[in-house]
């Protein structure tokens, strides 16, 4: 028997992602972002949903560019941290004890201790109400070496990313492997 | 130290989430979608992205609505089969011994068995590349009243998604609790 929970974005786990970017005098910014997921394979895109509020989206539309980084469960205090408190009146960068590196490919800094980096263009912005989406083409993904397979793919043991449970905020690990797609679902016939 | 690994979409989990559709002639239709999420909160809404080969883009481009239903760890068999076929050829609900359950709501079918379900109006199409994002404005969010917690919220250790690892093409499990959100970020200072 379903329960009706109502107009909500609950029920639903999303994938714990920070954003990092530049302002107009180049101070760097990172903020973790609830909602952000992949949206095109050709051309490779994603995007993410910012409040005109944020820092962020005053930075993203100064600079259009931005990168997803994405945190260890280790990490998962100053993923948590960068979310709670603005740029505007915080160094989050500073305040964690993170590293910003400049991306050589776009006008964004990368979390230098963070295993897994997007960088991405802003390809456009879509209007939506409360949120607005940055859509941004991806310029490369890299990962950290030791946090690759055998066959230099990501290696998502290795990687140990969190995932955020919207509607009831609180963050999970990824637990055991299941199978592997296109491939366990034939069992069906 | 990182490795490049191109321009692609890979190096982040995305949830596994089934979309159901009816075609013109009221055929419900169940597929397995590599690319959604929320992406805002007010009004409430999800984004999922369609290829325009798929049977599903052609029910929502004619019925204007679609369910997200999240399926459980041992609905994965199910999960995937759905991602492999498509419905012109397959009648997937009767292919994986799931319910079809009309919404109330949204011109949509509702895999019963699957313990969530988000049930949406088309709002709008944006075109992207190979891919069409769909966004969706929630009408409701259904979840079995087994795997709601004391506060009558998702329990995600009930509910027991999957998550699936883009680029990898392998599923993993939901793992341990972690923390709550926008509180364990607090341990910085």
């Amino acid at each position: 028997m379903k329960k009706s929970l109502g107009i909500k974005t609950t029920g639903s786990l999303t994938p714990v992602w920070i954003i990092g970017s530049y302002d107009a005098q180049y101070k760097a910014n990172i903020m973790a972002v609830a909602w952000g997921g992949f949206c095109c394979s050709k051309p490779p895109m994603v995007t993410i949903s910012l409040r005109k509020a944020t820092y962020t989206y005053d930075c993203i539309m100064s600079r259009k560019a931005y990168t997803v980084n994405i945190p260890s469960v280790d990490q998962l205090v100053a993923a948590d941290y960068v979310g709670i408190y603005s740029g505007r009146n915080h160094n989050k960068f500073e305040d964690c004890s993170l590293t910003e590196v400049k991306s050589d490919l776009v006008d964004a800094p990368i979390v230098k201790e963070f295993p897994v980096v997007i960088e991405c263009r802003l390809e456009r912005t879509v209007e939506l109400g409360y949120h607005t989406m940055f859509v941004g083409e991806i310029a490369d993904v890299k990962v950290d070496d030791t946090a690759l397979d055998a066959d230099g793919k990501p290696d998502i043991a290795k990687i140990q990313p969190i995932v955020y449970s919207a509607g009831c905020s609180v963050y999970h690990a990824v637990g055991d492997f299941l199978g592997k797609a296109y491939d366990i679902g034939k069992k069906v016939t």
